[in-house]
C-alpha cells in the first residue's frame, strides 16, 4: 500500500550502536518493572526481564501495588486475563505512574473481544506519555482513544514493528512467524520495553531498542529450535546472550 | 478384568485419516478456545492449542467471559485452581453454551478431595451434551452425576483413553508414562478435544482425535528427551509437527 | 567476615546417604503438598515436585483449601503475588497446620517492599515449629518476627545455603548462579523443602537435603545449558534423574 511504504520510508531504524546503548543500560542498572500482567504470560514474561538483566515484581494485590510500584523503574499493565481484583488495581498504578513520573507501558490484549477491555483501556489511555503495544487489530479497535491520548507512543507489533509518537518514527523489521505460536512472546515484548523506558527517556527509542534485541534473538532461535516448543527455550538464551557483536553481526552495518 | 477387556473389544479405535481430517480441520479454521482453567496448566494449555492450530483465550473476569466466548468455537472449564471469581464466571460461560449450542468440555480436577469441586461439578453437569475428561479417580468421584447428566460424553484418560456416550465408544491406547509427570498435560488435553469438538460436531470422533494425535506426540517426545522438562519442550514441537504421514506411519495402518 | 566463617564452621553439612534417604523416602511415599504459591512459579513449582516425585496440589479458593490441605503431606505458603483471595485462604491453612500437626514452609518473595507482606509475614510467623525461607534481603526484612517465632527453621538461600533452628545448624554449598536468573527457581525450592518435610520429622535435615539436591541438579544443569532457558529444562530432568550415585559422586565423598 503506496501510504504504507511511505510511512515505513519516513521512519528509520536504530542503528546497532543505539540498541547496545540501551541494552547496556539495562544490564548495569538492573531496573525493576512491576508488572500488573497475565497469568499466562507471567512466566515468561519474568524470565525475559531476568534474561535481559532487568528484575521482574508482579505484584496484584490492590493494597500493595503502589507500594510495589514506588520504587520500580518502569510499569507494565497488560489486560490478557483482567479480573475484578487487577482491575481495581490499574487505577493505583496510574496514580503512581502520574505522582512519580514512572513510565507505562500498555497492552490491551484482545480488547476487540470485550467491551470491559475497552472500558478499561478507554480509562488507561487518559494517563500522558503512555506507551501502547498492540497488533494491529487492537490498536485499531482502540483508533480513537489513541488519538485523544496525550503524548502517546504506539508501538504495532507484526511482520515489520512500527514506533510512532509526536516527535519520532522507527521501525523494526526483525523476528520470526514462530514468535506468534508461542503465548506470552508479545506480552513479553511489553515488559522488556518497559525495561528500556527505564533506563531512556526517550520511549520510541526505548521500544525500538526492546524490539529489535527481541527480534534478532527471534531469528536466531528459529535457525536452532525444531517447533514452538524449543523455539521458546532458544529464545530466552538468545535473549540472555544478545550483545553488541551479535547486533551489529546481525543488523548488517 | 474380564468386563473391562470386553468393552475395550467393543469400542474401536479412530484410523489414521480421520483422525488426520479433524486436524486438518482444526489447522484450516483455527478455532478459538475460550478457556477458563487453572492458573497452573494455563501457559502449557495455551501453547497446546497454538502448536495445534487453535487459538487460545483465557479470559475470566465475569463481566467479559461471556462476550468472549460468545465468539469461541468452544469452551474450556478446568476447575484445577478455581477461586471465588472464577466460580461466579462458570454460570455465565454454561449460559453462553446452552444459548448458542457451544461444545463444551469440563475437566473436574481433584474433585475427589473438595466438597466445593463435587458441588460446582453437580452444576455443571446439568448441561446437556458436555464432554467431561477426568482420570479414573476423578470420573468415579463424579459416577452419580455423570449417571444423570444427558448427553454426557465420558472421556477418561489413563494408560488406555476411554471415549463413551450414547452412541459412540472408543478407545485410545497411544501415549507414555512421562505424560503424568509434567502438569498440566492432562489439562491440555481437555483443551486440545474443545478445539477438535469446534470443528467436529461428534464429540466422540473429536475426543479421540484429539487423544490419538496427543498420545503419538508424546511417543515421539519421550524417544527425544532425556527427563519430564525436556519431555515438555519436545511434546509442544511434535503436537506442533503432528501430520497425516505421521499418524500413517504410528498407527500402524 | 569472622563471625559467618565460624558460624560457617559450626555448621554440619549432610552426608550423601543422609540426602539419599530423604529423597528415597519421598519416591515412596509421594507426598502430596498444599501449595498457595504465586502465579509466576506455580508451573515451575508443579513440575518440580513432580521431578521430585511428590504430588503437588495448587488449590486457593478460601471454601476449599482446608479440605484440601488436610490430606496433603506439608504446606506451602508464598506470597509472590498475594491478592485478596489468597490472603484470606492463609489463615484457614495455618489453622489446619495447627490442628493437624502439618509442617508448613513459608516463602516470603519481597517482603522488604511491601508493608502488606509485613503484615501477613507477622501473622503467619505466629504459627509455632514453621520453616522460613528466604534470601539475604527477605530474612533481614524479618528479624524481629524471625527473632520472636517459636521453634522457627530458618532457611537462608544464597551462595551457601544456611539452616538454621534451635537444635540444628546446617550449610549447603552447592548451585549455580544461573539458579537466580530463572523465575521461580528459588520458589520451587521451598515446594522441595516442603515435600521433605513430609517425609522427615527434622525440618533442618529435611531442608538440607532438598537444597543438597537441588544445588547438585543445578551444578549439572549448568554444565549442558548455554543460557538460562535450557538451564530451566535441564534443571527439572536432572531433578528428576537424582540417585544416590549421583549424590556420592557430586558430593565428593
Amino acid at each position: 500500500m503506496t501510504s504504507d511504504t511511505t510511512e515505513i520510508a519516513l521512519a528509520r531504524t536504530l542503528q546497532p550502536q543505539e540498541v547496545a546503548s540501551v541494552l547496556t543500560r539495562v544490564a548495569e542498572i538492573r531496573p525493576r518493572v512491576q508488572c500488573l500482567t497475565n497469568t499466562v504470560a507471567q512466566n515468561l514474561t519474568a524470565n525475559m526481564l531476568l534474561a535481559f538483566g532487568a528484575i521482574p515484581s508482579m505484584a496484584i494485590h490492590v493494597d500493595e501495588v503502589a507500594a510495589m510500584a514506588e520504587g520500580a523503574g518502569a510499569i507494565l499493565i497488560n489486560i490478557g486475563t483482567i479480573n475484578a481484583e487487577s482491575e481495581l488495581a490499574i487505577p493505583k498504578l496510574l496514580e503512581v505512574a502520574r505522582d512519580h513520573g514512572k513510565p507505562v507501558v500498555f497492552d490491551p490484549v484482545f480488547v476487540e473481544l470485550s467491551p470491559l477491555r475497552r472500558h478499561i483501556a478507554g480509562q488507561v489511555l487518559r494517563l500522558p506519555d503512555i506507551l501502547v503495544r498492540g497488533n494491529t487489530t487492537e490498536m485499531a479497535a482502540l483508533s480513537v482513544d489513541l488519538e485523544a491520548a496525550k503524548g502517546v507512543t504506539r508501538v504495532t507489533t507484526g511482520k515489520v514493528d512500527r514506533i510512532e509518537n509526536e516527535s519520532a518514527s522507527f521501525s523494526v523489521a526483525h523476528g520470526h512467524p514462530l514468535m506468534t505460536r508461542v503465548t506470552g512472546i508479545g506480552c513479553a515484548a511489553g515488559a522488556l520495553i518497559a525495561a528500556c523506558c527505564a533506563v531512556e527517556a526517550n520511549k520510541a527509542v526505548a521500544a525500538a531498542a526492546a524490539l529489535t534485541a527481541y527480534g534478532i534473538a527471534g531469528e536466531i532461535a528459529a535457525e536452532r529450535c525444531r517447533g514452538p516448543g524449543s523455539f521458546e527455550v532458544e529464545l530466552i538464551d538468545a535473549v540472555a546472550a544478545m550483545d553488541a557483536a551479535t547486533l551489529a553481526a546481525r543488523m548488517g552495518t
